[in-house]
């Protein structure tokens, strides 16, 4: 019965028991995350480990099931975690990581993003490729191609560069008629799922083309001993990696075909977007050239041995740059509330991480599922290729790459030790695949999140194509990969 | 002549004259921050420091020149030279202090104050001491002390800490018709000066009052190697510094004395306010209890050995526990531009200072000033009054208590070392005049920033008041300080 006095009051009493079913499930979420950590530090300590190395292990079990469970948002559980467990183990444990240069790698290539942004220089490049090449939907693709393919090497979030890139390209759709709710599947359809494949396919093309790979890189270095720099990551993609990111337009043009094949002039509204834009302004010059600089720097810097140019000082010093010619302020920076994010709860993490480097506890963790697993029995490149499509097949449990990479990888990296797996091969794949299993789902990387938002394609439809896609990238690199990198001498 | 086409003309040439003249302006300022350590660099390593060392102190020299003279923002230029000098000194310098615990204490003392601004219940204490005791103009700034006095144990932000009580304490004064534009003398500018003076005097007595103590404490532990904690501060405090806190509406009513003595019913206007809040809410009694925990921790944290409940660690959980709570979001985390600024230059400032101090470089300054300045030749206590008064005279330099702290406390600590004043006692005068001196200038401080740009009072009124006000302050220390001192053993 109807409240006849209220006909509000129906729908606060609503609310409250929506507000009390929030309340309880981030209270079950929390006991999740106390309760399992707890019970471990509980159990006796196992052999060959020392009872403080354990307590670390249960902090970063609290950590990871923190991230992925999420009864706060990531850089809150983060805090809260570090701040009570610094009680308990101290703060060399759980702060150090914030002075890291990993940290503040993936810090400055995600927050540079927003010179991209400000100056307008992602759009006009992209404006100024569409006015010349834009003549049919598939040609479209390669320009939406080339656009995130030239700034992926210096914009370390690829869901920054999306968002970069996408708006133009809707905008074209919507021109055409083509909006989420008329017409979809005429172009913007085509163009959203695009957006998605091609944004994960230039992430694993460059190290600094997603936050992720830096985390990836960081758990090879720590728990492989395998150093990977910027350029022998480049190197061993260019090929593979190359030809997947050619190959999207066409599998997803095959697959997902957009009723509009032939565009019309689109050049008057390109030529619209850069009169808007005005002649190119200094800051989008400037921003050019240390973009240059930077590439530069990752490419070489690591064969100058003078001073220290790894790609860890590059990427600050582009950051420091675009401040210090004006391009980027304070409110810029601390407006970088995603990059905040990733810097508190990864800071904790890696602290964490390297304690557990330094106390063994990898190598423990390694013979340990040895006892159980022998996959030292299997031929090594069938352990290898089993490894990667368990790492593959578990990303439909992760709402987020990076929370994915620091959660089940020490697993992986661990089980790859008990193996005759080549090693850099298998971490090479796992360097590259880290991306592309995002597109199994539409929730794996941010830029999934944001193109399907758009609502112009259904889950169904990213699901289908993103799988094929995940397919295709296999077999290029199973295929092609392997033998590219035999050539190149990896393995 | 002016342009009759266009009449902005003359104004846009002004403002780009305007424009010019700033971007000279910096540039001068950056020459500066830029120059003066290069050279420093290609000098001759004095003897005794190694090259590296000396190259550490260019970089010191080049983050305290950028603090000062801010060519632009503290965390951009700060960021800035980290970010090239990483380039030459390497990550280990730069980023370290990022995870020390000094700087996410800092951090979350002064992080921490959103929540009883988003509570309320900073403002809910002040109007119910106001509902009871305010009768006279006197009385009201009594109750100014008491209310400051309450929150400053756990908000590490003086000023954010006078954000919270000033707008009530204006609200009256405008409640009875004084404004800075009318009457402001009436009684308005009276509570302006006073929330000055009663910021810094609580500032003072805990290290926990204002974020710039825990600066101090680090160099004094870094330089001298004397550990002062949260209670060995208190303890030294309480007397003197409660007895300054005491004095200060009494001398602020005598020298700048409001021309409103009796105020009338002023319960009405508190009632209303009390009435707009509603029912003491949920989050504001949490807050309460933390609260209480939190004081109860940094008094007797301490002497707990089974777990680490340090200062820095009970901060940390404080924050952590206001965000567990439901108090604190990550929106409002990121929201505290001022902690996030002073975590990105003090936490750069900090790890090249560390490193400074482990490479010896503090004593070495101390020998090196020794051989021009001879105070070893001076008595002690005659030295130390004279270190105290040479560090107070300064100030007017200086357009941030921490900037001031962080530059000319290692040379007045250096100079120090040199002479036979007892260390401890010149020490802890240098732990509470950190904030005193402040009153010198309205600049000194966030909080006279703040209730200077009120309009109320002149600049005139603020240096005579505040000058009168670390006159009283020196006599409390050396009369009535030095003694209670000796007799708690301290030297």
């Amino acid at each position: 019965m109807k409240n006849p006095v209220n006909p509000n009051l129906e729908k606060e009493q609503n609310s409250l028991e929506t507000n009390k079913n929030r309340n309880l499930k981030t209270l079950i979420k929390l006991a999740i995350v106390v309760i399992i950590p707890l019970l471990l530090c509980m159990l006796p300590t196992p052999a060959g480990l020392e009872t403080n190395t354990w307590h670390i292990v249960a902090l970063y079990i609290a950590l990871l099931l923190g991230l992925v469970i999420k009864p706060f948002s990531e850089p809150v559980i983060t805090l809260i975690i570090i701040g009570i467990s610094s009680v308990f183990l101290g703060t060399d444990v759980t702060y150090s990581g914030y002075g890291s240069k990993m940290v503040w790698f993936i810090a400055s290539v995600t927050i540079v993003c927003a010179a991209f942004v400000k100056t307008g220089l992602g759009k006009r490049i992209a404006y100024n490729l569409l006015t010349r090449f834009g003549k049919t939907s598939l040609g479209l693709g390669y320009i939406m191609v080339f656009v995130d393919l030239i700034l992926s090497p210096a914009t370390g979030s690829n869901m920054s560069r999306a968002s970069i890139d996408y708006p133009i390209f809707r905008n074209i759709a919507e021109s055409v008629g083509s909006t989420p709710d008329e017409n979809p599947r005429k172009l913007g359809a085509y163009l959203t799922m695009l957006m998605y494949v091609v944004s994960i396919s230039t992430a694993a093309l460059f190290m600094t083309g997603m936050a992720t790979n830096a985390i990836t890189v960081s758990l090879i270095d720590q728990m492989l001993g395998i150093t990977i720099t910027w350029m022998s990551w480049f190197k061993a993609s260019i090929v593979p990696a190359g030809l997947v990111l050619f190959l999207g337009p066409i599998v997803v043009y095959k697959l997902y075909k957009p009723e509009l094949k032939n565009l019309g002039d689109i050049k008057p509204l390109m030529h619209e977007g850069l009169k808007e834009m005005g002649p190119m302004k200094s800051d989008e010059k400037i921003l050019a050239v240390l973009f240059i600089l930077a590439v530069f720097g990752w490419m070489f810097g690591g064969k100058i041995t003078v001073v220290s140019l790894s790609m860890q000082v590059v990427a600050f010093v582009f950051l420091a740059l675009t401040m210090l010619f004006g391009i980027l302020d304070w409110n810029d920076i601390i407006a970088q509330k995603g990059a905040w994010n990733t810097f508190v709860w990864y800071g904790a993490f890696y602290g964490v991480a390297s304690a557990l480097s330094k106390a063994g506890f990898y190598q423990w963790l390694a013979s340990f599922l040895e006892g159980y697993l022998k996959l030292s029995q299997l031929n090594g490149m069938v352990a290898m290729i089993l490894l990667l499509l368990m790492s593959i097949a578990v990303r439909y449990f992760f709402v987020s790459n990076s929370a994915y990479v620091a959660s089940f990888y020490p697993v992986i990296l661990a089980l790859t030790l008990t193996t005759d797996a080549p090693i850099m091969v298998m971490a090479l794949l796992l360097c590259f695949f880290a991306a592309y299993g995002a597109l199994l789902t539409h929730y794996g990387n941010g830029a999934g999140i944001y193109t399907f938002a758009t609502g112009y394609c259904t889950q169904k439809d990213f699901w289908t194509v993103g799988t094929a896609m995940v397919g295709v990238a296999l077999v290029v690199y199973l295929v092609i990969g392997l033998p590219y990198w035999k050539l190149l001498g990896l393995w």
